[in-house]
């Protein structure tokens, strides 16, 4: 089955000052779970997406604990994809974050990026990843010895490229610091949440390091947990997680915010539906749109439960035009949370 | 005139990592104005600091429109100081920033850094300044040729270490990783401002640069601009900065507060000042002891327009001592901003 | 069979300057010796360990002639324990110190560090090992050489992380030098004899490279063979070794001593006995314990002939805690051998 | 006045592995003390050495306060000697180990190298001298920071060669590690003392640093302060310092010694002097000679109150040929203290 006729045609993008390309729209492992019925819903997904060019598919070791990496090996092999067709990426961090002896199964230990690495390479039935994440920084680790692991996955053909996830700006320049001092590979890409509504970290934050460095960004959770699709436009449930969790830095003050903060999000997500509805796209094509409007972003990861939803998410590539300065600006007002320019030398 | 017999023996630290030790409490430049009366009142100043033990005295090119270098450099000749036995810094970053040709003489160009030294140490009468800081980041001018030009300044003996002045912790990383690529001396301290209210960059964002780089920091501000010292203890008036400016990341918006802001900041420093009543001090000197409390602090710079004022904040040496744990826990439950612990390994 | 319920909970600590957590005490191969009996008990003190959350097990090529490895190894696929949740460890240097062929079976070169590196792995029926020491300093083979060989184990996938064992602190510095110069990875850890009655190299010697290197210490014979659980306090046989055997450096001379000396030592441990009985402990404990209240020690190395020794042994972790101040104080008067403090500045 | 016709032609040893030839005997500085007629006793000593050959004159900044480098300098210019003819040292570490602030004023901080330096020069009279050592180690101050100071010393044609005295041998390996990594100069010189009866850091800690870094050696206390010229070979006088202070380690302990650990080493000195007498050359000479010996010393600093004594000294030069194998090993039997040799391979 190919894809409706409306689905446009794929972007591709370096992924950061590297050579290697992957499409602007990518497919997230998280959305494998587990039992039959599910694993054959991952794979119809993984097809679609693959029929609609998208080339870069990611997971991590800790993701269904192991098995999404089972099951996008699984989907690789049952439709004889091409290696070289393909970008497959995991994280390492956590191990299976389970059982009872877990003292170095878990980090960024040496012992545990190659343990890590190879159970994850079986696991996916795969000889190498083209991407390798650290998951999380890992505090108690030398950045050097990290450093040094994960060029030791490249070295030894385990890897093609190594990054970062939801690392902080100076951890990054820090692990090019040692990379650069030891004459080794420092980390291309970065994973952070990136949405209209989490804006600080991939465009203030990090503004140094696309030049620096030439940091790669591929981007998670671009609806911000569905909320930026306009589903929750009547507001937030009482028992929705957004109601219930939320800690925010507030005017020098750490506080728990909840159902006000996200009813307040609402309102404005309801603002932002008439410029959608004037584009002719669903809030949530413009959401993504936005996204990947972000030229350091490589590629926008998404998750899709079934292949129409894929579909539906690669429309974005064609909305990115769209998007005219204009309608930035709008946007802009509606969000009220544009992270003021880096400041200049004057 | 030796200082009263209730001011404690001065303490000295270590410039972060380096070999260089700096009195706990030092004295900024940019108490000095200009006319000839306020110069008599700077002497006096520096006099009593270094009676008291203070042996570092801090300035920048910009302080003063350049005035600030020249009468401190006039006190150390006035007093005869011999040079091993005090530590003077000054700042390049934004020249003279006034007159109308202003294209390189401001930034971290060679070129200002360069020529911005040379006007410094011919207005302070030195041959060579102790610490000399880059005033601001640059984002237009390339980090190694910064790092290569501070460098400069050591190996050509106009400086003896380099730091930062308001860098971000990334920016710092950055610097070192082009000084260790590069085999060059990286900065060794770092100014920011410090105190109970602002603590986000020092306890928090630098927390892994005292490990991996050693950095040092010679903290300014530790009143808040006089918000600590209690003498606003009624409300802001209107008229006031505290009520005009203030810009805040609020629940991720960029909003201008004001007046209920500080209002809200006085009401704190209104319950702090009881604590300070128990222990038997000013709350300006609990308010400085606060800042020294931290190990990561090498020196708090301070202000003071008459020598009374210099004993008064030598006070807080002692203080220091008073501030149990137990103590230190009240203050934080009323400041309510003790940024959340680095999150650890599992 | 489980551990009894008053054998406290393992804790794990940092090995060094390395992401690498090992057990605070470990178990030591070299209590493997042949024959069938023997190899059922190795099997049950292992088997004790493990249960106990020792996590580390240290063995080397030289321990019985090889078969300590060999039984470790089997131990592993007996109880079908995983890779990632144990830390395993062997020591090259002396080959197989027997046979007539021994020109280049010995020692640090290039050739003999990767050729019994293989035999080792092959012993033991593992991939890698955690750890791999140079069991000696080699004085005939260049230090890169040796430098250079160690870092070819790792990156070859035979081992994680490489340290020495009884070498001096200026050869671990020079090995730095080495490691350094090329962009290799040099020592982690050190394995040197550490207890109540021998503390120069632990407390003296290496006192700079704990700050300059990171090193981490998995210390060995911390009852000093036996002397300290206090089974010789009615004296030292005529003919025990420490009654043969003994050379120190006395007063500028080196001297053979031996039963009057063991004899003194002899007495100070009866001292110590009822410090011991205060606490509400074996003086074994004490001893075990006293070691591990050095932070600058990852992990002690136990020996166990049975599984009771094993339970014994981890006692010593919540002993720990009992050794105050003052109580360390008192042990230090009765030992008398507290090296002096590191010549501070002035 | 020229040199009795007995004193033997001198001798010129490489500094370690260096192109610099230093005289295998020179004069210390620390002869000089102050008033006038002793001045006059420096410059004759001083004369008579140069004419003896000796090239090499040692001094120190803390040395009689800074008087030693003003009457050495004196001398040079006296008596007009040839820059180039003759090698000159000092010693950075005390400052000027007096007066009320000096906080900075004493250490191995880049501050304290680099103003020490330039008050060196100036007291000496000299654009530069050959050597400057670090004079003692300094535990607070980062390696590198110390490395780099000696060698921004080097580049701004301060001082040709650096190196250390009374350092560790592993404090020695790091400065050198840092000096590698750096790519910068090591230390190419250590001034221990060394004499019959101090043997220990020479001939066993040192051992790996003449290969690994051709370290040498500018040795002090040939005599171990007169008493290995026979002056005391009555005893030694209860108010004599060897009588009141002496601390060593003994088997294990460290416990202060006295009068009876003077008495003994005297009691060995005149066991010596039949075999000077035998090789018809005085107690003093043999001693000398005996340091001249091992050829790890470049040179062997002495001190001398007149000419006279700068001859006598001169004369273990011819002696050193007359320490056969045969006449070493009898000295050895009777000091007892000859270190083990480092262990080789097998």
């Amino acid at each position: 089955m190919a894809p409706p006729q409306n689905v446009p045609k794929m972007t591709y993008r370096f992924l950061g000052r590297s050579g290697l390309q992957v499409s602007s729209i990518s497919l997230g492992g998280w959305l494998t779970y587990g039992g039959y019925a599910e694993q054959e819903k991952t794979f119809a997904c993984m097809k679609a997406a693959y029929d609609c060019g998208i080339n870069f598919f990611d997971c991590a070791e800790v993701y269904a604990e192991g098995k999404s990496e089972e099951v996008m090996g699984e989907a690789i092999r049952k439709y004889g994809w091409k290696r070289n067709d393909i970008v497959i990426s995991t994280k390492l961090y956590w191990g299976h974050a389970f059982g009872e002896n877990r003292i170095n199964n878990v980090g960024l230990s040496r012992k545990h990026v190659v343990e890590g690495m190879n159970q994850s390479l079986k696991r996916l039935g795969l000889e190498y990843v083209d991407l390798i994440y650290a998951h999380r920084p890992d505090r108690q680790t030398p950045m050097e010895e990290t450093v040094r692991a994960f060029n030791h996955l490249i070295d030894s053909g385990k890897a093609l490229y190594w990054g970062t996830s939801e690392w902080n700006a100076d951890e990054i320049a820090s692990a090019w610091r040692h990379a650069d001092r030891l004459g080794l590979i420092g980390p291309v890409m970065e994973q952070p949440a990136y949405n209209m509504l989490e804006r600080e970290k991939v465009e203030r934050e990090f503004a140094h390091l696309y030049r620096e460095v030439g940091l790669g960004l591929t981007v998670f959770s671009p609806m911000r947990q569905g909320i930026l699709t306009g589903k929750y436009k009547d507001g937030v449930p009482d028992d929705s997680r957004f109601a219930q969790q939320q800690v925010e830095f507030i005017a020098g003050y750490w506080k728990r915010t909840g159902k006000e903060k996200w009813n307040a999000v609402i309102k404005q997500v309801n603002e932002l539906i008439p410029i959608a509805d004037e584009l002719g796209i669903k809030m949530s094509t413009l959401a993504l749109a936005w996204v990947l409007k972000n030229p350091n972003v490589s590629s926008a990861i998404t998750g899709a439960s079934s292949p129409e939803q894929v579909y539906e998410n690669v429309l974005a590539i064609d909305a990115v035009d769209k998007l005219t300065p204009e309608i930035m600006d709008r946007i802009d007002l509606i969000l009220g949370n544009k992270p003021p320019a880096i400041v200049a030398r004057f």
